[in-house]
């Protein structure tokens, strides 16, 4: 169910990226610039795609910790879809339009909903019963969770930026990487 | 095939939420308007996602009680997989004119439709001799049947309620999980 | 992957049905006879899902006899695997325009393409040495052979039948169960 | 992760042949023109599918020597399928305009990118300690890795060509199962 609907919200992100649609006529001399043009959502689209990829990853790991699902785990999975499966939207909004606020700020409160269910979902697994092997599972997903709060920390940062410069906002995420390295070496 | 029908089916959904697009030069100013406009949309999108996704839980819990899958099954299948690929177009239709008395009544036919399917899916399933544990089983299987009825049941009632309102119509369904409470507690 | 392609084949033919855009303001009053004159379209599509599902579950039929897959069997299912891809397209045209010849012939000539693609591919798999129970297996495979031809057979009425009406060739299509049973009853 | 993201990429690639959509009162004398028009679009749609089935079956062959991924290659996977996610888009645009040089380019681009970052995707493999069987995966290894510069080679050529005549570079792609057959018979 989580592995087919991740994939498929990632693949047709690429429907958010609007192919040029000139006259026939006009296309020689106005293609090259709209697909220059395109290079914004294009960038916003590969984002989209690692941040969800990202999260897919998170979801496996945190997966494997998890001997059964019960019903609270399971509504926080649907709400967690919910969200997901919203990306391609937001990131298609964003994409048209990176210089307009409300646009951006749609873009990066998907993350942060997104992110903060996550930070939820791994809680509540390190705090249930149904994990393999209590002590040693608590410990690693100790470390987990700093990661966790990594991504909607860095979504709220893009909110805040986005006030003052929404398509600079989106640029933050590509902290992500960096970020992640320094919590692995000095976060647990 | 059911498994991946309904994980398309539900991530498609989010195709029905049009993005809007305004001139770049007006958007600044348009964009957030047309954004805040979108949450009906968005509302009866979760509400489609939510339902869709109920379905597909019963629709595992269902195929755990049989063994063998004969042609009658398979085409009952195969008209409950029709209703449910039709449910990313009426949330479409119904996200775009939640006002209007046809659009809304278009989404509450296609999840009665659904809904009555899965109810003669479950009736034939616990007639069937394809069963694993007869006894214990049909016991199992009354409790859902009640709970089954109800999906249809409450469609029904939005039915009726469409012709006075149509957009109080759709709120109907959150009533989905506390009916669902009162079956589970006192249905059996 | 043939699975993921079927499902998803079968699910974007939803898509094909396009959904009325009216202005808001004329919603209420136009509304209703826009949903009315989608029910070819709709029609349409449960015809091309019902072949889709009918092609889906003959192909795991076809494969249960199978041991491996040489490079031939392998073109053979990625033809297949193309033309069962442009389905939702032909569909979606034939759907937009019933009573324009061209475009029902489009759809007839898809469909009949699967089917030829289909019945070589039994063909092959039937002289093939990869067969787990080679004599038990030809005689299974000869009753199936003759359903094979039924399809590309009855498509291939239709392309005729559309030279006179376009949107009646549409129809024939209802005569596979029926022509289904004859065969599998005296076919063999 | 990978199979699904493939199996969805080469199914919407059909969502990028744009249905004509002619009024209604006009259909009849315009459709068949518009239709034949279509077949530039169809063949490039053709062409993209083939490529992306070869992609699948590369990778599926690679995996086969895998027994772990690592981090490094995990990131290969998710930079291979970006560009892979990508070429329903640019075979969208290529298939619009296949005589404008900067949307075939588009595409052969694309093409390159997802061929360059399989052969180092191979590479990767062939140097990592993660093979089953060294001495005898090696040797085949060398053997596919002349054949992953094919394609890459294949795209690079049409690159060129695509600079004197755009709608014949697409035709390059065609060379593609005959240079793989000289490769696999002397190449190794």
């Amino acid at each position: 169910m989580v592995d087919g609907i991740f994939a498929i919200a990632m693949t047709i992100l690429v429907l958010g990226i609007s192919p040029p649609k000139p006259d026939i006529s006009e296309a020689q001399a106005v293609l090259p610039g709209q697909i220059f043009n395109l290079f914004p959502e294009i960038f916003i689209f590969i984002i989209a795609f690692l941040i969800l990829a990202g999260f897919w990853l998170d979801h496996h790991r945190q997966f494997h910790f998890v001997r059964t699902i019960d019903s609270h785990l399971l509504w926080i999975n649907i709400f967690l879809l919910i969200s997901v499966v919203l990306i391609p939207f937001s990131t298609d909004v964003a994409g048209d339009y990176p210089d307009v606020h409300v646009a951006v700020l749609l873009f990066h409160i998907n993350i942060l909903i997104v992110g903060l269910i996550f930070s939820y979902h791994l809680n509540y697994i390190s705090r249930s019963n149904y994990l393999h092997d209590s002590s040693a599972d608590r410990k690693a997903l100790r470390v987990l969770f700093y990661q966790y709060l990594l991504i909607p920390g860095i979504a709220f940062s893009a909110v805040i930026i986005s006030f003052f410069n929404p398509s600079a906002s989106l640029l933050v995420y590509l902290g992500v990487p960096f970020a992640k390295y320094f919590v692995e070496r000095f976060g647990s």
